[in-house]
């Protein structure tokens, strides 16, 4: 299992007049999450992606349990359960300044061939780094 | 069951340096379509919110099937499946102009008491022009 | 002088905590105006891309007179003063349902050739179209 | 003069197809800038604002020198040239990783009595923290 966690700070702009971040900027707090954990892994998804790697989205889910609010410092943890294969799953569990879990989330990418937008399996720069973890 | 369509075409500012409508960006496609649904029978979110009643996402979930590209006039269907109570489920499928399906998504929202912050029953005005579907 | 409107319906997405639309979503208004200016005149932006012209914004400027509210109707009002050469300047005016004027703003874009990346001149056919109007 | 320095990496979400980031989100680089800086202060926004102190922007302005791209760490420096009364006009400079400046902005903000909806002076709070470099 792989474990990673970072913080992000609610920007004025991702809230919503109900006064809370609106639902659909989890997502953006998932990608930076994800990419901080490659980058803390040696792993750059931009250098990836020049490299013709595309991480295409295929399934994204949230459960929303407290709101976060402006300003509010949020933990993201995100977690690897499997080593991937043809795809990768995270999971992510969003806390507040509290230590409250507000958020619950998974994410389940593939990895694409730029070229010829096929599917391959996971590059193996991202199979090394991830290998002693499982 | 209740079922519904509207069109939204896909802006410049949705697209990512992939080409494709940034995931989280669905979300927004979602809120978008609930609101013209309610509107067509004959409810203002709006008014709903200024009489005291807030709709929170409990859970969000997407499928993502073929990209979304800029400019694209889709096609949201949704379908509430069944007669809400103390929540409500929309279902939604995503179709481009190709009449290719791309995207599925399902959204639970809960009826909050704006005052009080605590759950409520579904509002009689929602359930009134409900009722005649399920 | 070339003049058109289109209107914009507020999305929950684009407020803030403030009960306004967040200052920065003004930006997306006029790209959602520009392009549907375009396509009234028989042009797709998206299929001058396709043919190689790219059009990055060099400036913008707005000015916030009255809030935008959620789920207002927007009606924009786009003015194109003279007739583009090397570079375009659009101006916009935001009013709301009641007719007043909330916002004023302008974008200068460039023509673009996407292989050199170097600037060009307008697009023959973007000066056949508005030629007329000049 | 006052003047502050922050770093803002790009999100994979703030990007749009043409690789560029999408001119609409240099304003919440700017919002991110404007907060960061106020907190070096010892001012924090979210407590101006529960304390009944909005600040809408009046005006806002950006110059596009060079695109921003994908994962760029970019550095947002603010410049306060005038000691704020009635309203308060901040100015930016973007540079990238390569120091390159890339944008310039400047945004008017005024202070707003949140429960009157008028105008006010800038809050003795600020006030003070800003009097000794001007």
């Amino acid at each position: 299992m792989y474990q990673f966690e970072t913080s992000i700070r609610v920007r004025y702009a991702e809230t919503d007049q109900m006064g809370y971040v609106y639902y659909g900027n989890y997502a953006t707090y998932y990608e930076v999450t994800r990419v901080e954990a490659l980058r803390s892994l040696g792993i750059s998804y931009k250098i990836l992606e020049e490299n013709g790697v595309l991480m295409p989205v295929l399934e994204n889910w949230s459960k929303y349990i407290r709101p976060a609010k402006y300003d509010d410092l949020l933990t993201i943890k995100l977690i690897l359960k499997e080593m991937p294969a043809m795809r990768i799953n995270f999971e992510y569990e969003v806390f507040n300044e509290d230590k409250k879990l507000i958020n619950l989330g998974s994410t389940t990418l593939v990895f694409l061939d730029k070229s010829s937008g096929k599917p391959i399996q996971v590059p193996d720069v991202v199979q090394d780094v991830l290998k002693p973890y499982f």
